[in-house]
C-alpha cells in the first residue's frame, strides 16, 4: 500500500520545527525557523508554507518518491502553546512573540484546503502517543509533559479530551497544594510550580538555603556545590547531581517525585487511565523522580485503581514527539 | 409516537428503589425493597424481577396503557455502589449487606434478555440528568452528588466517562489537601472527608470545640447550642441553624464551600465541562453552601476557563434522580 504524508508543526517560543511525517512514524524531512522572528501570523504562515512545500518538493528518498503534491498531504497538525482544536487559533498564548487570537486554521486556508488541525502542544504529544507510540491500543491514558511549564494531554474512549472550550487537559494547573507555591499562571500550589523544570529547580535552591550543602560535597566535583549562583542551577544540572550522589539533588527529586504521583493518583479518579505516560526535561534523570513517584502513586492511588494504572515514560523520542504528535492529531479529523 | 418503557433501580444500603419510567422522564409506577434483607443476590433479583412485573402488569393508567411485557422494556438500568459499566458487576461494595463480586448483568440474564445496565449512583445521576434533566444537550459537564460519600459522574462528548476500569469518576477521592483529614477510603484528604454529610459535621463540631458556640446563642432556639452532643449532629441540622444565622454553622458551610469550590475548580483543569451539577443533602442548605462554593470557584479557576463552566443544582428532583438515572443509563447501551 502506499505510504501517506502529513506535516507536524511544533510552535516553540524559539523556534518552530517542522517535519514530513510518513504514515509509519518516520520523519522523512525537517525544518526549522525561529519563532521569535514574527510578530504577526501572516508572514509566518507564509513561511511555513514556503518551508512545507520544500520538503514536499524533495518527496522521500528512501522509499524512492518524487515530489509530493501539497494537497496530496494529509493534513497540517500544528502543536502550539493555547492551540484549541475547536476554533483552529492559538489563544493568547503568553510565551509567543505573536499575541492575541491567532487565527492560523483561516490563515492556512489561504494556501490550501487539506485539514489543518490545531491542538496545545501537550494534546499533541498525547496524541502522538496513541498514533505513534506506546499507547497504541490505549482507550484511556494520560500524558503528562514536564518542561518550562507542566501541560497534559488526556484521552478517554480513544478521543483527546478537548472539553466544552477545546481546552481541556492543563493538568498543569490543578492546585496540588492549597495556598502552596506561586505559580506563573498567577494562582498557588498548582502542580506546574512544584514538577516543571522551574519546580525542580525552586525545590533545590530551598532545600539549600535550609540545609546548606552538605560537607562531603567538596570531595565530590559532580555534585553541585555552594559557590554555584542560585540563578545558574537547572533541572538537567540537578538531574545529574542527583545521579551521582548527591544527597540534596536526590532529596529534590524525591519530593518532586513525590508531589507528581500524587497528582497522577489524583488523576485516576477522573479518567482510570490504564497509563500515564511521562515525558520532558525533568524526567530524563531516570531513578531519582520515577522512583519515588512509583512510590508515591501507589500510596496515593484510591483502592478500586491499584495495580491497574501503569506509570511509563514516553516512548517516542525526544526530538520527535513535538513534529510525529502535531501529525497525529489530523487523525482526529480524518 | 407510541411511548416507551425502562426499569430504574436504585440500590443503596438500606432499601433498594426501582421505578417504571416512561421516556418522558415520568415515573408511572415505584416499589421499594429493603436491601438490608440479603445477603445473595439470587433472591434479591428474584425478587427485584418479581416487582417490575408487578409494575409492568399495572401498566401506564394515565395513558391507558395497560399491561406492558418485561421483554418490550427498553432495558434494566442499576445504579449501585462500585457498579461497574463494563462487567455488569457490583464490585465489592463496602455498605452493602451483600459481598464480594456481585454478577448482576447475569443474574438478571436469568430473566429476561433485554438490555440489563449498571453503573454506579453519581454515575447514574448524571446520565440522568443528561437524558432528563438540566445538563440536555451538554456535552461535557460534570455531577458531584454529596451525601454520606461524595461521588462523581463525568460526562465527555456526551457519553459517561467509565474509564480503562469502568470505575471512573470518583471525584470525591480526589486528594485535596495532601496529608489532611482521614478519609472512609483509608486515606488522608479526600474530597470526601471534607464535604460529605459527615464532614459537614466533623467540620461544625472541630469548631465549636475550638472556639465554643457564640455567647447569644441561647437566645436563638433555631441556632445549635452546647448542649447537643457531637454524635446528635446532622448535616440537615447545621444547613437549618446556617439558615437561621447561627455564626457556627454559617462558618462551617463556607469552609466546605471553599473546599468544593477549589474542587470543582481543579475538576475544569481536566474536561473543561461547560457546567458542574450538584446534588444530594449538604446542598439542600443553598445559600450559606453555595455562595461562598461560587466565589472560591471563581478564585481558583484557571483564567481560561473562567466564565465558562456554570456551577446548578440538579434540575431533577431529589427523590426521582436515582431511578431516573438508572433508567437512563439504557441509552448508553442502546
Amino acid at each position: 500500500m502506499q505510504n501517506t504524508y502529513a506535516i507536524g508543526i511544533d510552535v516553540g517560543g524559539t523556534n518552530t520545527d517542522m517535519g514530513l511525517v510518513r504514515d509509519d512514524a518516520k520523519i522523512v524531512a525537517r525544518r526549522s525557523i525561529p519563532t521569535t522572528n514574527y510578530t504577526d501570523i501572516v508572514p509566518y504562515v507564509k513561511d511555513i508554507m514556503a518551508e512545507i512545500e520544500s520538503m514536499c518538493a524533495a518527496g522521500d528518498q528512501e522509499k524512492g518518491v518524487g515530489a509530493i503534491a501539497v494537497d496530496e498531504l494529509t493534513g497540517i497538525g500544528m502543536g502550539a502553546p493555547n492551540g484549541n482544536f475547536y476554533t483552529g487559533c492559538v489563544e493568547w498564548a503568553p510565551n509567543l512573540p505573536m499575541k492575541g487570537l491567532l487565527e492560523f486554521e483561516a490563515e492556512f486556508r489561504k494556501y490550501t484546503n487539506i485539514p489543518v488541525v490545531l491542538s496545545n502542544d501537550a494534546n499533541a504529544a498525547a496524541y502522538g502517543e496513541y498514533v505513534y507510540g506506546g499507547a497504541r491500543n490505549m482507550d484511556h491514558f494520560i500524558m503528562i509533559t514536564l518542561g518550562t511549564g507542566v501541560g497534559s494531554g488526556i484521552v478517554v474512549d480513544g478521543k483527546l479530551v478537548h472539553g466544552s472550550t477545546g481546552t481541556a487537559g492543563e493538568l498543569g494547573h490543578n492546585i496540588l497544594i492549597p495556598n502552596g507555591r506561586p505559580c506563573s499562571c498567577g494562582r498557588k500550589g498548582c502542580l506546574e510550580a512544584y514538577t516543571s523544570a522551574r519546580g525542580v529547580v525552586k525545590t533545590y535552591v530551598d532545600l539549600r538555603a535550609e540545609k546548606g550543602v552538605p560537607p562531603e560535597t567538596e570531595k565530590h566535583p559532580d555534585w553541585i556545590g555552594a559557590q554555584v549562583a542560585d540563578a545558574d542551577i537547572t533541572s538537567k544540572m540537578i538531574g545529574d547531581a542527583a545521579n551521582a550522589g548527591d544527597p540534596l539533588a536526590v532529596e529534590t527529586y524525591r519530593m518532586v517525585g513525590e508531589w507528581l504521583g500524587l497528582a497522577c493518583a489524583n488523576a485516576c479518579t477522573f479518567s482510570a487511565p490504564s497509563a500515564i505516560f511521562l515525558m520532558g526535561g525533568p524526567t530524563k534523570v531516570g531513578a531519582p523522580l520515577l522512583d519515588p513517584l512509583r512510590k508515591s502513586f501507589e500510596e496515593n492511588i484510591l483502592n478500586i485503581y491499584k495495580g491497574r494504572c501503569q506509570i511509563y515514560m514516553s516512548h517516542l523520542k525526544a526530538n520527535e514527539v513535538a513534529i510525529l504528535g502535531a501529525a497525529a492529531l489530523i487523525k482526529l479529523k480524518s
